[in-house]
C-alpha cells in the first residue's frame, strides 16, 4: 500500500509527496464508520498538519462512482476536477464536469458524482468551515524581501 | 482574454468551468496593488462564491517564476503541484517539488517557488484562515439516501 512521504518541514511549513497522480489507486484505507476499504482516496490534513482545510484526492477508474450522496455539518466543500470527465449532482441538479471544472457546495447540499467516461478521473475535494474566511487574495498577503536559495 | 464560465447553480452550490489546465496562460488580471499584469493565474472565490477558502490556479511556463516571496496575515496556504516540477522555498529551506507534492505554509512562512524545469508547471494555492477547521473528514459528513439522476 502506498504511503504519503514527508519531503521537508520546519515550524512554518510541512511539505509532503503523494507521488504521481495516476498512481492514486494504490492508496487505500478502511472507512472509519463502515470499515469498508476505500480505494484511490487519500486525505492530507494529518500529513500536512493543515489547520484550515482538509484536502483529499480521489481517483475514479473508468465507469465508476463512489456510490453515495452526502451532506456536511459545518464544512463547505470545493471539488476540483483535474483529469477526466463525469457527472456531478447537487440536490436535483445534475450537470457535466471535466478537467477545469470547480464545484463549491454548501454543507446542506446533497452531493454525488460519477465517472461516466471510459478514462480515469481525478479530483480534489477541499473541506473548510463555511463562512470562516475573513481576508483573502492579495489583501491577506504581503510581499517581502527575501533571498532565494536558487539565485 | 479567457474568462471563467458558470456551469450551473442553486442556493446550495455554484459550478464553474476554467477550461483545460494547459490553457491557463490565457488568463490574466492587473495586480490590485502594483497594477502589473499577472498572467497564468486565476482566482476562484468570486466565481464559486466560496466562503471558507480562496483557491487559485497558477501556470508557470518552463524556466520561470513569480519572482517574489510573500507572507500572510491570517491565512494558511496549501500549494498543490499538479503538473511539472520545480523548487519551493520557505524561510531558509529550499526543496524540490513535483506533481503530487503538497506544501502547507503558516501565515508567517516566507514562501517562494520557481519552475526550474523545461516543461510547464501548474499548481493550486488554497488560502484558508489558520486554525479555522473544527470538524473534518467523515466526522463532518453524513451519507444520505438520494436518487441519482443517472440511474
Amino acid at each position: 500500500m502506498k504511503v504519503v512521504e514527508k519531503i521537508s518541514e520546519n515550524n512554518n511549513y510541512t511539505a509532503i509527496d503523494m507521488g504521481s497522480l495516476d498512481k492514486l489507486m494504490e492508496y487505500s484505507f478502511p472507512h472509519p464508520k463502515s470499515g469498508n476499504e476505500v480505494r484511490g482516496k487519500v486525505f492530507l490534513k494529518e500529513h500536512t498538519k493543515s489547520t484550515g482545510t482538509e484536502i483529499s484526492f480521489q481517483y475514479l477508474p473508468a465507469h465508476s462512482e463512489p456510490g453515495y450522496f452526502h451532506i456536511h455539518n459545518k464544512n463547505e466543500e470545493t471539488y476540483i476536477i483535474i483529469k477526466g470527465k463525469g457527472e456531478f449532482q447537487v440536490d436535483n441538479d445534475c450537470f457535466p464536469v471535466k478537467e477545469g471544472s470547480v464545484v463549491r457546495v454548501s454543507p446542506e447540499g446533497k452531493r454525488g458524482l460519477r465517472n461516466s467516461s471510459g478514462e480515469e478521473m481525478v479530483y480534489i475535494v477541499i473541506q473548510s468551515k463555511e463562512g470562516s474566511l475573513e481576508e483573502y487574495s492579495s489583501d491577506d498577503g504581503t510581499r517581502v524581501n527575501w533571498e532565494s536559495a536558487w539565485k
